[in-house]
C-alpha cells in the first residue's frame, strides 16, 4: 500500500459509539479520532509533540472508554478466564490488575487485556481492540459453563502523567493515591464507589478510573480539571511516540492474531509449565521457542514519516527478515525508535538491518531495549 | 449525545487494514470512510444524492473487502455453523448463499452474515462488523470440534446497479450473468476460478465477486471499468439512503447485540420448530413473541439531519416507545424513511408517534413497508 493516503474524514455515525467523556474530550480540543472497539478515541489535541511533552511533565485526562469491559460472573468465571490465557491467574490478589495475553486453542493471540476481580466470581476483562466477548461466549456455550457474560456500562477514564499522583491525592486522598503499580482500590465518585487502578497506556505513571454509567461524567471531568488547575492539567490521549519509546505494544499492529504470546515477547506471562487449565497449553509448549519475535529497532536518518502499513525489514543484502509495525521519532532521544517483528537469525542486539519505509530504505539496528522503559526501571 | 459533532479526521494507520481494491477506490474519488471489521470502507464519492441516483440507473464497483470471510473447514464445519444460527442450513443447496442471523446461546445477535459452501465441509461466513470468528473459535475449543477456522485472504468486490447484468455478461458470459438471486458460480479471473454471487447490499441488483488474494486486483478493476465504459460505470459504495429505503438492516445500528432475531424482524429465518442443532433453540423458543421489533417509520417534515446517535421515539404524550436507528431523506419518494425499534403497543401500521431528532421533535408514523423493497417485489 502506498503511503500517500494519510488521513480521511469519518462521519460520526450511530454505529460508532461514544463514551460519557466524549463531549468533554471534544471540548478539550480533540483533533482527530481512530475507531477502537467500535468507539472513538482521540488521536491528538495540540501537535503530537506538544501533547507528548505535556504528558511527560504534567497530567492529562484521557477518554479511554473504548477500553470496554467484559464482565464474567458466576461459579465458572475464573475457570473460563483461565481457559483463555496462558498466565496463571490463581495467584492474582483481589486488588491486583493482571495483564493477560489471551489465546485461542492453537495458542494464537485473541487480545491482550487487563483482568480485574471486581468481587468473588465476578471479573472484568478490560480489552484491547477485538470482540473477545464472543470467544468467551462461544467457549461458555460449548462447555455449558455456569457464567453470565455481558458488557457492563463502564468507561475507563485515564489520568496519566507525573502529576497524576498529586491530582488523585487531592481528589480521593492519600490512601487512594498510594496504591501500588497494577493494584486497584475503590474511591468515592459522587457517592458511588468506583474502581481506581494504577495503570494506563503510558510510562508516565497514573491511574485508570473504571467509571460506571453515564450520569455525572461531565461533573467528574470538571471536578478533576478544577482540582488540577495549577498542575497544568489538560485533555489528552495515548501518545504514539511515548508508548513506542516505552515499548508498549498495540494489539492489531504490533500484536496480530497470527502471533503467539512468545512471538510477541510475552513469554514471561506464559506459565506453560503449570497445569493451569489454559486450553492452549499443549499448543504453546510446542511454540515456546519462536522463530520470530518482537524487538526494539533503531532506524537511522531523519524523522520517519507516518506509517500507514507495515514496513518490510530485510538484511543488508535485501532478504526479508521481518516487519516494522510501529515507528516514531522519539523527541526525547532524538532518534527513530520502532517496534519490529524480526526473524531469529537477525534479532540479536546490534544486528544491522534495512527498513523499507514509505520514503526510502534506511539502515537500522536491533536495540537492547526501549529507552522509555529503561528510564523507568 | 449532541449531534454537533458530524465528522472527524482519521489517520490511516497500520491497524486499519485496506483491501486490494482500496487504491483504485481512492483514485475513483472516495471522499470519506468509516471503519468496519478494522478496515476502511468508503462513504461517498460525489454527493450522497448523486451517488444514489447513479446507483439506481447505472453500475458501480464497490470495495467491500471489509466483508471479511471466516473459513470453517473440516468434518464438523456444518455442525459448528448450525450451532450458531437458528436458520436450518441443512436445506442449503451447494450454489446457494444463505443469510444467517447468528446468535449466542441466549439467542442474542452476534452478527448477520451470509453463508457460502465453498466445497464440501468448507464454508465461508461473510460477516458484518463483529469478530464472529472468535465465537466459532471459542465454541470449537469448548467442544473439541474437528475444524480449522481462519480468515482467508478474500476481499469481496461489489458490482451493483441495474446495469450490473450487462457488465457481468460482457466479462464473464451469459451463463455467469444469469445466476439466480443469492446463488453463486465460479468465474475466471485472470486464470483463477473465483466465486461470483448474485448478492449485495443494495436493492438495485448485482453481484459480489469473492476476490482471492491481492495480485491482479488493479487489473481486474481496470478491466471492469473498461468493459463498462459505455454503461456509465463508476466507483461507489453502499448508499445509506438506498439501503434504508429498501429496509436493509445494518448490524451495530439497526441490529444490536442486545436484540434477538425476532426483534430484528428476522423471525422467518428462525426455524425453532426443527431440531437443527442451534444451541439457542430453547432460548429462542421463549423469545419468539417479542415485545419490540424493527419497523419502517415515516418522519414528517423537512429532510432529517444526519444521525450521530439513536433518536428516541415516544408516543404522542411523550412516553418512550422505542428508538430510531437509521433515518434518511428518500430522494425518490420525497419523504423521510427511518428504521425504528418499536414497542409492541405502538408498532401497528399508521400508529402516530413522535421522533426526537437532533433538530427538534417531529411527528411520525409506522409504515406498512419499506418503499424500496416494495418497488422490487
Amino acid at each position: 500500500m502506498p503511503d500517500k493516503y494519510l488521513n480521511t474524514t469519518m462521519p460520526m455515525t450511530v454505529r460508532m459509539r461514544r463514551s460519557p467523556f466524549f463531549n468533554r474530550s471534544q471540548e478539550g480540543g480533540a483533533k482527530g479520532h481512530i475507531v477502537y472497539n467500535n468507539m472513538f478515541i482521540a488521536t491528538h489535541f495540540d501537535t503530537p509533540e506538544s501533547d507528548y511533552q505535556h504528558l511527560k511533565r504534567a497530567v492529562q485526562l484521557w477518554d479511554v472508554g473504548c477500553e470496554r469491559q467484559i464482565e464474567i460472573q458466576g461459579p465458572d468465571a475464573a475457570k473460563l478466564v483461565q481457559m483463555s490465557t496462558p498466565r496463571d491467574i490463581s495467584t492474582m490478589l483481589p486488588d491486583q490488575c493482571f495483564y493477560i495475553p489471551t489465546v485461542d486453542r492453537d495458542g494464537y493471540m485473541t487480545n491482550d487485556p487487563v483482568l480485574l476481580q471486581v468481587e468473588p466470581d465476578r471479573y472484568w476483562v478490560s480489552i484491547a481492540d477485538s470482540d473477545l466477548m464472543l470467544y468467551y461466549k462461544g467457549l461458555a456455550a460449548g462447555l455449558n459453563l455456569d457464567v453470565t457474560i455481558h458488557e457492563p456500562d463502564v468507561s475507563p477514564l485515564g489520568i496519566q502523567g507525573p502529576l497524576a499522583d498529586n491530582l488523585a491525592e487531592r481528589v480521593w486522598g492519600a490512601d487512594a493515591a498510594s496504591i501500588g503499580f497494577f493494584r486497584h482500590t475503590r474511591v468515592d465518585v459522587a457517592g458511588k464507589p468506583m474502581i481506581l487502578a494504577r495503570s494506563g497506556y503510558s510510562l508516565q505513571g497514573g491511574y485508570e478510573l473504571y467509571y460506571e454509567g453515564a450520569d455525572g461524567s461531565d461533573e467528574l471531568w470538571d471536578l478533576l480539571m478544577s482540582a488540577g488547575g495549577d498542575l497544568d492539567i489538560r485533555a489528552g490521549a495515548p501518545s504514539q511516540t511515548e508508548r513506542v519509546e516505552g515499548g508498549l505494544l498495540s494489539y492489531l499492529s504490533d500484536i496480530t492474531s497470527d502471533m503467539t504470546p512468545f512471538e510477541a515477547g510475552l513469554g514471561h506471562f506464559c506459565h506453560v509449565d503449570r497445569e493451569t487449565g489454559c486450553l492452549a497449553l499443549d499448543a504453546l509448549r510446542k511454540k515456546a521457542q519462536p522463530v520470530r519475535q518482537v524487538r526494539p529497532v533503531t532506524i537511522a536518518g531523519e524523522p520517519v514519516p507516518p506509517m500507514t502499513g507495515f514496513w518490510q525489514v530485510t538484511d543488508t543484502s535485501g532478504a526479508p527478515v521481518g516487519r516494522i509495525s510501529s515507528a516514531v521519532y522519539a523527541y526525547t532521544y532524538h532518534e527513530n525508535i520502532a517496534i519490529g517483528l524480526i526473524d531469529r537469525s537477525h534479532w540479536n542486539v546490534d544486528t544491522e538491518l534495512l527498513v523499507h519505509t514509505s520514503n526510502g530504505t534506511r539502515s537500522a539496528k536491533i536495540r537492547s531495549g526501549f529507552p522509555g522503559r529503561q528510564a523507568k526501571s
